[in-house]
């Protein structure tokens, strides 16, 4: 099978817009890719191109401003971007916050920002993670204690993805202290006392931003909660599957990449006298792995399809994240492997790649998170 | 999901089909389980219920005697026989080596044997392997030399399934001494010098007959040639992609049955005073093999839906043997850790269903072989 | 290296030794293998051979009727028996059973019983797991009630390795139904009362038996403690080092003993027109073997030193069974697939030290009892 | 056991220099490490403070300005820099490069340069590795060509350890265009025609430099000579196993500081409610660890042991290599996954630990070159 062409949940629309965005991707990455690693960060010019050509919230209806498209066009997109090796912003901005606007956002909060997502001005990132908290949603103590038509929010949160460049910034807190209650508000990061940390010193993933949060008595309309009061956690358990989804379909790609990188390589490369893929070794290695991403295309179309009819459950989207994180990270570590000391020199595809890889078994949940949560439905 | 029910290439007769199916393997095997494990063979009588309840080729024309449905019905017994613990029997005579006969067959061979493949009254057999060739087929040396109307026939075969059973065996031979080039031949077991080795003491799999045979001056009719003088190896690899995904779906199944039985004992039993799955390893266990079924059951739906439409490469059937073979062996072994001292006890399904699984990385091509296989597509 | 020349707690003297009990395991699984694993126990004709040559409890003391040496003997013994793929009652018997009655036992106790330990008249048995306990001792029920100079004991126990031979049994009970407090009593097989149930029929080890015990009513000498009465958890933790420091030789033994038939297999089998050793998959497999075996003789040799000396600690021993068990799996499987077909058929050695070895990582406490133990101590 | 004094070929003496060194490495990685890190290699004055304190070169005899000890204190210096993250160059200069010069070289070149090497004014380098060439010494390009009482030098190296800060290179070139014989050079960096590389950007091992070195018309004298002309191949595979010996001691060190930093952050760290290292899968996870490490301290004092001996052979000290640098690679990739986050964030000993240990698998030769090794003598 041709994992751009013969795919289940994808269609002869589909494969134009994959051409667009895998151009698009490729010179991107050409023409900015090391800066963006260098600098820590994506810069805006980066955004509104991606929404210029359509690469941001295929998801949102036409009435707020998008092109009315469903998930698999973010979800495709998500795919070109870790095949691209880019930085994944948009995919946390698309595929994840955008629909806690749509979904659960009042009309006057999807009319004002959600056009803006769509073409790139507005980056919105989620918060949820705080400083020793980890992926214990129970532990957050951010806080919002009410005032007026206003809540008054303190606290602050880590491992933020886009923290640097995001204009908003879905954040889960605490509306009562006497519950453990979440609710989720909108904040906007020109508001007094939103305060953004370092750009964090991450193993890969360079280009893309990862901040600490301070927020320190910020005054968010009460129109900027996102669901009912009290029901963040809710909102936020009904969300989380497209989002293990979302990332599953990343890991899936980088697998791809990581295995053509070795493929073309070994292809390449000599030794003892005969191209390094004409070794046994060499061979068993890259068919074990070709038969894992075979089974790993197919388990994905099968989610995404049920995904976009509605049926993907939270417990099968844990274990697609899981599955997914755990196999990009045995193949793009054997796939580093078969480039011998090349693998370890950054100017190697595969050396990015590898360390970008990394953090997919821990974020949006860690392996173990996912295995507790299927565990939890046995 | 539940696999007994959500799966795409299966319709709602499927569903009925597999219900009959089930209960029948499962009276069977309370039945007459034991017994056949301890004859290290099943009796005609089972393979004669069978037929009459259309379990065996589905896949065959009502013309030659069929029901003339499609694979979907020979891969959903194949499944149900690995998951009830059954003797693999009829998945080598209604997956395998029906459609050598139904493809390459001259009619009047269709006409003479498929009805009785059908109703059961003929067991079919297929002999590749030889003493110390093990999955080279370059390395056959039974040899049939024409002679008149007829091919003398020497040599010996080992690991030969339903070799006890079978009426009629589809054997790889070489019609020159000059070349290596195979052909296939029906030959029947009543055929003077046709004799039958010691049923194989295996590991596992003891319902299921293996044996060696011996072929001394057996006279075969021309007639008897399964496709091309000289192109067996061709029509051996047009049809091992079929044989492939029906062993994919066997391991599928198995690996659900072994899941099954683990949730089901850690439940039941205790230890330090709680429940063996509520502790957190049990669970985690148990959770990554769930999302490993999980993807192995949407692959395992793709290729059969691939494979109806008549697209499933040889590759592609290889890797599904490798994946799924691989992956069932991990979840077996898993399992049977899971219970403990009871684990090692064969009067536990557990026992005999780790057993039963190890031959899976070993027959119908090793994963070594599958790993070869796939490689030289790189 | 050499395993049998080169190690560090083994001199000449042991060496000679092991010339001996390899020869004469050589030659009794050559004469009675078979029968033994068919009749599913040893016959005490062996046992009284390898009493005669010394084979059993060398640590006993002149005195008590032994030779006086040290456990190394005994460990010597456990590798030779391991590799040679003899049934393993005699491990059970000499470095495990007889520490007890030796270090714990009265002097009427060791004056009765010792000298025929040694000279193989008496065998020994120990047991602790009761039906539907598994690991747990804290779980045990059987009771003995005090009557007079009698306990009156009840209960039942499973997985008793030398259950159907054992002549002697060393039994941990309850002796207070108000506390779980474990005493062990030296349960002798003829007493009114005493009843071997089945011999369990196990996955592998054929030649060693492993039963059900019921007591009913069996009276027990006050005389027949072994320790102090309520202390028996404390003796149990005392002697399980040892214990399991001799299964982890054992293990060793038989991953060596897996590697050497996968090297003579595969230097022997040609496939593609060259021996399979020859391949590079397989040299690389057989490479890392032989690796880990290189690293297991060193670690043994340093456990054994240091359990000699009394310094292995608890912990320590665990980890040692912990990785000899997993290590051994580990060899043992992949030296079964070197085989191909082959490997699944009973009679190649491969295929029963494959399934003797799967219960290595079991009995004796589970992996998952041996890293709870060392969790513990984190 | 503790590692730092429990060890077998490790006495008293050893245990005081252990401290000294302990408390420099820490001291200097505390005050230097990141700046090291940040400049992408170590400074002089790191190497003339090491020299001051002896822990280069201590083989190096009394005559040539050493202090006349054996390579166990080379091997502790080792295992102690690779437990404090620090730079590796001492590693390469006095466990690798040293003995060439030391067994090798003529007087007059061990008198000019062995008391340097030792007070650290003079730093070495080996260059082995050719663009494009990897393992395979049979694929060196780079020449030597005899010109009266001088080579004239000419070719390229890459992935050269201490190859900015090199003071001499022992080179291996061909000194004949007819054969692929190779010698050994001693060549100095001030010498005309001798060019460093970029300081080569890698996953890790920031502290030590790590080049490409281009040799143009280099005029070396003949004196400068390794080893007899022509048989440099032998020299090599004379001095490998102490390299691969040193490397494996690395390894291990390197693995119990994972262990060691995932022990800590685990107890303090807090989720659900309770300490990370509370959980069982944490626990079971750390268990297994242990174990391991116990195996490999044992195995690493047996073949260190062996080696000061002269014993340890070609294979064992490659299966040393290639079991050391697996393990650690499993152990240190768990460490990081039980930090979660933090894991992937460089701030942590952790991430820079498990980028700098990813080199282990691939420098000193491949995990697949040690099996290819260990295969050929099968």
């Amino acid at each position: 099978m041709d994992w751009t062409i013969d795919r289940l949940p994808y269609d002869a629309t589909h494969r134009d817009f994959r051409a667009t965005v895998r151009r698009f991707f490729a010179k991107e990455m050409e023409e900015n890719g090391d800066r963006f690693e260098s600098e820590g960060r994506t810069d805006r010019a980066f955004w509104q191109r991606g929404g210029e050509l359509g690469l941001l919230g295929a998801q949102v209806p036409e009435e707020w401003g998008g092109p009315g498209l469903d998930m698999t066009y973010g979800l495709l997109v998500s795919e070109e971007l870790a095949y691209a090796g880019a930085p994944n912003g948009f995919q946390t901005h698309s595929d994840v916050c955008i629909d806690y606007i749509l979904h659960y956002g009042p009309d006057e909060m999807k009319a004002r920002w959600l056009p803006r997502t769509v073409d790139g001005s507005a980056i919105c990132a989620i918060a949820m993670t705080e400083p020793g908290a980890g992926s214990d949603l129970r532990a957050i103590r951010s806080t919002a204690r009410r005032d007026g038509d206003h809540f008054i929010v303190n606290g602050s949160k880590t491992y933020i993805s886009n923290g640097q460049n995001a204009d908003i910034m879905i954040t889960a807190v605490r509306t009562s202290s006497e519950s453990p209650a979440l609710s989720l508000l909108l904040i906007e990061a020109d508001d007094p006392g939103f305060r953004r940390g370092r750009n964090l010193d991450k193993i890969g993933q360079h280009g893309a931003d990862t901040s600490e949060i301070f927020l320190e008595d910020v005054r968010v309309p009460v129109a900027n909660l996102i669901g009912t009061e009290g029901r963040g956690l809710a909102t936020l358990v009904q969300q989380l599957p497209q989002e293990r989804l979302s990332i599953a379909a990343s890991c899936q790609a980088m697998a791809q990449r990581a295995y053509d990188e070795a493929v073309a390589f070994t292809r390449d490369r000599k030794a003892f006298g005969k191209a390094v893929i004409d070794f046994q070794n060499t061979r068993f290695v890259l068919a074990a792995i070709k038969a894992r991403l075979q089974v790993g295309w197919a388990h994905l179309d099968w989610a995404i399809v049920r995904h976009v009819k509605g049926e993907l459950t939270a417990d099968e989207a844990a274990a697609a994240k899981l599955w997914h994180a755990d196999m990009l990270w045995d193949v793009v570590d054997q796939a580093l492997q078969l480039h011998g000391g090349a693998g370890y020199m950054n100017e190697y595809p595969i050396a990015r790649l590898w360390r970008d890889a990394r953090v997919m078994r821990i974020y949006g949940g860690t392996s173990e998170i996912m295995k507790e949560l299927i565990g939890r439905g046995l």
